[in-house]
């Protein structure tokens, strides 16, 4: 049952609940490149994220947790950004493309789409191993956009949700994690938590609201795909900062049973990564507002450390023990993991 | 030699040959996003391609060579579009990330970006089966965007350069031509002959200057990567037309030296794809003027035929037998490649 590109292009891509009208969109898909208009005094947020087989989602994933995962994770740049989603491309290599798996695929890119507000302005589509290349397109007010370079020394270090539910959602999934063997179960999760992890992991939330919402409060931000501190690293290396964390404070999940070691569960929400949460720092006179704001924006914030000088992120704990060594960032191609 | 993915993109990726200022961007890789500004009254046009490894180069091409197709093909989207060029993101999938191979990729890709000064504001890199994707974007004054819905009966029909090149020297390099195993040498091309034709196929020419200096006199427009036949089906297809061609007007390659039979030579002109040259459409009474100014972005333009009513593409010729029914312009996934 395969169809040729251009079928599959009208059928399942060219369609109203993902290709739809929005004002500022001259032009969609179906020529050689789409024609957008942006407002004047008004920045345009480019990203990108590839996502491939048996690297950023399980082999064998469900065609619409892949589609959903790939355009979440980009709306999730966007959030960091607060830019408002505007329009996207979709790259889509693909071994053979059965009816069933375009369909489930379109209905779930549809599905964010509607919800973000966020139209499918073009893309391409090719036979190979199966990967999604989406960039996504949103839109600032010049000066309004968060950065990650804007953090200053005594700015307090926020968090956005729970951390670590995307690392042991992939457990659940049947992937592999980055943290390596010890990172595993004691016991097997309930099908009920297995489900809310396995959805953590295929549905993050990108908090765009909360961005749009909190950004005049916000001094910098960055997305949490690699893991807290790897991705704070980055945050505080682009202000050229330290900062000091309280590993009290974190918050990780509360939804684990009994089936992960404390040790593992600090461990997910510190180094897993894939929870697409934000880490954002504000100045200490606006942290009052920005807390009742991002109340107001349904988005649980937690105060977990701030920056300070230097150029690390330190810990502080009552623990003793500390953290484990092996619970690094996540990188391709570090020779580590090899 | 493995690098983690930071040090790839500060390394080769960052740098001041593709990651270069540009009025307008203002802020380049390095963030969860790039910002970019857009003159008023401008559309900024939008497309991306995806190159897979064994799809649209052949196993073990060139680094650089991947590289400046890669950014060739995406630019020749803009160039039918009347587009400059503005900026890209690179989305590329690595088996393996060596210091030589990322070396001659950012140089060749370094080199495409300097040439059309199109600048790398962002992107994406992961470990997988080699593939690259990538978005270009370009601006055109509101209204001045060439399109494919523009062609009206009794325009002329116009192509760029030599036709059939890409598709001869897909054959050089080995690989594999949609046209099937009928299409093939009869002799050995020359040393000299091969390297012509591969670096037709390995960096065509985008045909921007043309494109930019005669978008008043075309109607509509497409590029050829899929065959001329294939490409102007989609073109009257928005337009609501027909086509007639004059088979013996196709200007085919007359770099040929014996090794292809004329019948193969002029279906790698219909069917080949991979040209990356124009097929446009042009009123009778702007022809004179087309032409003139075509000559001065120093582009070969020849007249192949002329929009008629209907909703196919007709062949005129004086030679008998006509086209071979196997000759058919390139999609994925159709069933009768399989």
């Amino acid at each position: 049952m395969y169809k040729n590109e251009f079928e599959i292009i009208t059928n399942y891509f060219a369609a109203p609940n993902l290709s739809f009208d929005h004002e500022g969109i001259d032009l969609g898909i179906g020529d050689d490149a789409a024609l957008i208009r942006i407002p004047s005094a008004t920045n345009l947020s480019i990203s990108t994220d590839v996502l491939v087989e048996g690297v950023h989602f399980p082999i064998n994933a469900g065609a619409a947790q892949i589609a959903k995962r790939a355009l979440l994770v980009n709306l999730s740049d966007l959030a960091a950004m607060a830019a408002k989603p505007y329009c996207f491309t979709l790259g889509l290599i693909l071994p053979n493309a059965t009816e069933n798996w375009l369909c489930e695929f379109s209905k779930g890119l549809g599905e964010i789409a509607q919800e973000f507000g966020i139209s499918l302005i073009g893309g391409d589509l090719s036979e190979g191993p199966m990967a999604v290349a989406i960039q996504v397109h949103g839109i600032t007010p010049v000066n309004k956009s968060l950065r990650r370079n804007g953090a200053k020394i005594g700015d307090q270090i926020f968090v956005t949700g729970s951390l670590g539910e995307g690392a042991i959602g992939l457990l659940c999934a049947g992937g592999k994690s980055h943290l390596g063997p010890s990172f595993k179960f004691m016991s097997r999760p309930s099908e009920k938590a297995r489900d809310y992890f396995e959805k953590a992991y295929f549905q993050p939330t990108p908090r765009v609201d909360f961005a749009l919402n909190c950004r005049d409060y916000i001094s910098s931000a960055i997305d949490i795909s690699d893991g807290l501190i790897g991705d704070l690293q980055h945050l505080i290396k682009a202000s050229g900062t330290g900062a000091v964390i309280d590993i009290e404070k974190i918050p990780v999940s509360n939804c684990v049973d009994g089936f992960l070691s404390s040790e593992n569960l600090l461990r997910a929400a510190l180094f897993g990564g894939d929870d697409y949460e934000l880490c954002v720092s504000v100045a200490p006179e606006k942290c009052e507002d920005f807390v009742e704001v991002a109340g107001r924006s349904d988005t649980r914030v937690t105060l977990i450390g701030e920056i300070i000088a230097g150029d690390d992120v330190e810990f502080m704990s009552s623990v003793e023990g500390g953290i484990d060594a092996d619970g690094k960032a996540y990188t391709h191609f570090s020779p580590e993991r090899r």
